[in-house]
């Protein structure tokens, strides 16, 4: 597992979702365990937290990250990357994400790989939904917890990378043309 | 390589198809050095081994793989997966998946890294056709065992998963629902 | 970094064309220096080089570089595999490649986590086109010297498979088929 103490923080209120997706969650008989550790280590790296549940079900994970990643700059889901007909959540991210961004899943996979080969079993996708990054973690917290801690250093970067303003944005505006939606929260 | 002697054995009697991709072979002018030795391995395993021979054809291939899939737990494929016009098993594989699982293409080209830097020119796929996991190997008999060894671990655990019960079997039966064609050999 | 000296030379005349993706460097307010260091570094392997610059447009970059490989054994990007919306290198690659090779890209993002997790971030996607090898190398100096570090070892094997006599040419014609355009330079 990676030296956690060393892991960038996040900018000072940048907004992060944590999605859980799990039919046992969403109808009440399964702990969210994974969803907690996950908002547990957001906190601690300075994001600010909010989270939802959604059954095994590609429509309605699909629809959750899309609203999510409209007024977040991180979406995490948690849960549905195996291998079973009821593990739907990378074909749900697919879905809806604009680009795919290999190298983060192949990242936590190569760092899940050191631990346990069972971790090239995780089908985990990650890819960028309306400037918000998003990527599925694995359902189990230790699996949920390595997978994070394999991107950790990224995140920054990438929520400042894709918030911009860039290049063609300064080129057509003559200065930075302003987002209606910052995904920094303003309190 | 991987330490041999560590890798979990099959469940007794997993089926595992053996299925060798080659216009040489198949039409008699080659020796099918790759497949003899995979099937040996997977003796060695304690699967209970089954082959055939196919040409580098997309359709022969894709319809060999599903026809395996129906009655085997593992389908490996050897061969057919370099750079030339005539190498089509990965495209094949793609063609018949229900689900990808990158990690597995992944962890094997890693390994054989390690070895020669020729392995990232295997274009490997793996994935899910019928509750069988199919995996291309490689079709160079030192290629072939060096990519089987990096996903050995993983075998009989996406066997297990692979073939259920599920929780959303159990969910709808009320019991788990039985499977009508059990992919490990009755006799 | 791998051992610079190690790599095996390129075959003598082999071209490879280096096509720089960047609005900057096309409109004149930006230095190409990412092209610059590829050049060089191709010139050491024994390459012929040519190269030119587009900007980062879908259009415009998938027909630079299916014009390249016509006459090219390799065709090196450098540009563009960010994640901006200005990024777009990866999706023209994949507009006009036949056939990926996902380990080549593997092998990029995989030594260069070991210098940057934001490695991780880049896009790059490999491919075949027209029997030339395609790839995508990161836009910062460093970076695609790096990514071009990790594949050296790779390029006069993948050259010689994709220039072939291939199999079934043999098979078909008797002899190998005699290409029309050699990929080698003649002078």
């Amino acid at each position: 597992m990676a030296e956690r103490s060393d892991a960038p923080r996040l900018a000072p209120g940048t907004r992060v979702h944590v999605l859980t997706v799990s039919d046992g969650v969403a109808n009440g008989t399964r702990e969210d365990r994974s969803g907690a550790v996950i908002r547990a280590r957001i906190a601690e790296l300075g994001g600010t937290v909010t989270d939802a549940v959604v059954p095994d079900e590609v429509a309605r994970i699909g629809a959750a990250i899309r609203a999510a990643a409209a007024d977040h700059a991180i979406v995490l889901t948690t849960g549905g990357t195996g291998l079973t007909p009821r593990d739907v959540t990378p074909q749900a991210t697919r879905s809806v994400i604009e680009i795919e961004v290999p190298g983060v899943a192949e990242a936590m996979r190569a760092a899940g790989r050191a631990s346990t080969p069972l971790a090239d079993l995780s089908r985990a996708v990650a890819g960028v939904v309306d400037r918000a990054l998003v990527v599925n973690l694995p359902g189990s917290p230790n699996g949920a917890l390595e997978s994070l801690g394999a991107i950790e250093a990224i995140l920054a970067h990438a929520v400042e990378t894709l918030a911009g303003p860039h290049d063609h944005d300064v080129a057509r505006g003559g200065a930075a043309v302003p987002y209606d939606r910052p995904k920094e929260d303003a309190r």
